[in-house]
């Protein structure tokens, strides 16, 4: 009994191909229709109905990996990808990994085996090794090899644009703050552009990291507060909102005072709206367009083109709040 | 060529028994498998691969309708159904249908070609005549017929709870706030509720609902502020905790202070976190049970099972926050 692949193969053209004159789809070249016609014809392939469906389906399913859905800043971003695959005519199919390999592994799998068309992905494993080179996955912030394309936001920028705000707030001495997991993500470059416009404009700067795993909030903020270097820094920038408000919750239990005895920017733009309070002075995610852009490449990717470029760094704008 | 129907027919089960038995599902019993393997020689079938394939993908993804993921009360409630439906060997597919009827429709278009196996879905369009009886489908606080099972949060309970912790909190008139849409939904009952309680009580009240798509905020209130029974309120239930912090905020501009001249109350429980304020005195829906709930239902439909019951409703607690 003749397959799909086997018309593919006699016509010279892809299964894809194949799929779409059998699904009359419009795009399809007269002289590719001809092609593939001829090749059912001479190999007598009944398109079998349930194999057409299966077919179809495969073709417009997109699986999101993210740690997790319950998160503002990603089911912003779930929001806004799932809003440009329905323009596309494709489905989102959506996973928490919760950090967990095996779960990421799981979809990786399903790709290879056709059932999704593509991944979009957040994911802080080290999958490298698990995904073939030249397959339609997008990564979000997490810059792989280069055979997997990342969208991220502008962190290198974000980092400096905040030490500059701090700065035009009245910030004699800036401390960076965050929480890191061992995988290489373009968040370090949020770091990284801190550092650098501190030391072009010869501000006083310390740096306060720490492993996600190892330390709980309580932790975390009483050994930044207890360090030395500590004493006389009167602006922070936490690498994420969410570390920026915890930062103002315990600085009040020592006394300090928000934004009068230090201004804080924290990153991503959570908060959509102004009726919780404090509202965040941040370096906003440009969400929308980087889910859009995730989308758009992750088409072209499945399409069979292959991108020109290996990272996608889409410009943030600082947002003022109540904190500087 | 015969096919998997045939198959089905000649042994006298059902497509997915047949799909079972090829794939060596476990559950299968003895006797039913032998009666298949038999059919399966008679009528010398082979089970296609991607056919096979199809019907696993078939048999193992709900999707779920939502009006908008980037919501914090659905994407805790589509990070727990994903979690449930994850323990249970099925995928999730989401759809913001956004109250667009046609996207909603597509996907139980899908149901109906069997392209998924079940939809769990919040919606608010009249989509009844459009589903078929006994399908696998679940609604979270919209009720419909009675052959669309519904899981929602004890809203009638949730309204007398807050009405009387309204008044613990020395609240003499009480005001239901709510916007309202067309679709009757189990959310009206929470009005039912808080009215029972005030008449049971004694207590003086009012009741202020708009159409949702009648007026914007500011009009909401403006109209609200402006009516004379508004006068001596010193106590709201607004029936969503956003209503709830809108209300704060604009009470604010009118000079009035929260809790000191007026009892705030919300619904849902959208705060994860005690870092932003106010921190709402809210209703607490309790989202995780509410999804396992329903995806274990939705499984028991899936299975064949004829439910006893049309409406699950889950208990609620109230939650103090700081503004009674």
């Amino acid at each position: 009994m003749p397959s799909i692949k086997d018309v593919a193969e006699l016509a010279g053209v892809g299964v894809g191909t194949v799929s779409r004159v059998i699904n009359n789809h419009p795009t399809v070249k007269l002289e590719t229709r001809e092609k593939v016609n001829a090749a059912i014809k001479q190999l007598n392939y009944i398109p079998n109905e349930v194999a057409r469906n299966f077919k179809m389906q495969k073709s417009t399913m997109v699986a999101l990996l993210l740690p997790s859905i319950w998160h503002p800043f990603f089911s912003e971003l779930a929001y806004y990808i799932e809003d440009e695959l329905d323009r596309e005519g494709y489905k989102l199919m959506l996973c928490n990994s919760g950090g967990r390999p095996d779960k990421e592994l799981y979809y990786f799998d399903m790709l290879n085996q056709n059932k999704v068309a593509g991944i979009i992905g957040i994911t802080y494993n080290d999958i490298e090794d698990s995904v073939s080179t030249d397959i339609p996955i997008i990564s979000i912030d997490r810059h792989f090899g280069k055979k997997i394309t990342c969208v991220t936001s502008d962190n290198y920028n974000g980092g400096r644009i905040a030490l500059r705000e701090l700065v035009n707030a009245g910030t004699k001495k800036a401390a960076y703050l965050a929480t890191y997991s061992n995988a290489y993500s373009e968040v370090e470059l949020r770091k990284k552009g801190f550092i650098d416009e501190a030391e072009a404009q010869g501000i006083k700067y310390m740096i306060y990291e720490e492993l996600d795993t190892v330390f709980d909030d309580d932790r975390y903020f009483e050994n930044f507060f207890q360090r030395k270097e500590h004493q006389d820094v009167d602006g922070i920038f936490a690498n994420t909102d969410l570390l920026a408000a915890k930062y103002i919750d315990k600085a009040k239990q020592y006394g300090l005072r928000v934004p009068e005895d230090v201004k804080v920017i924290g990153y991503d733009g959570i908060q959509d709206n102004k009726l919780f309070h404090p509202i965040l002075s941040t370096i906003r995610q440009p969400v929308e367009k980087m889910a859009r852009t995730s989308v758009k490449l992750l088409i072209r990717k499945i399409e069979g083109e292959t991108l020109d470029q290996e990272i996608f760094r889409i410009p943030v704008v600082y947002r003022e709040g109540e904190t500087t």
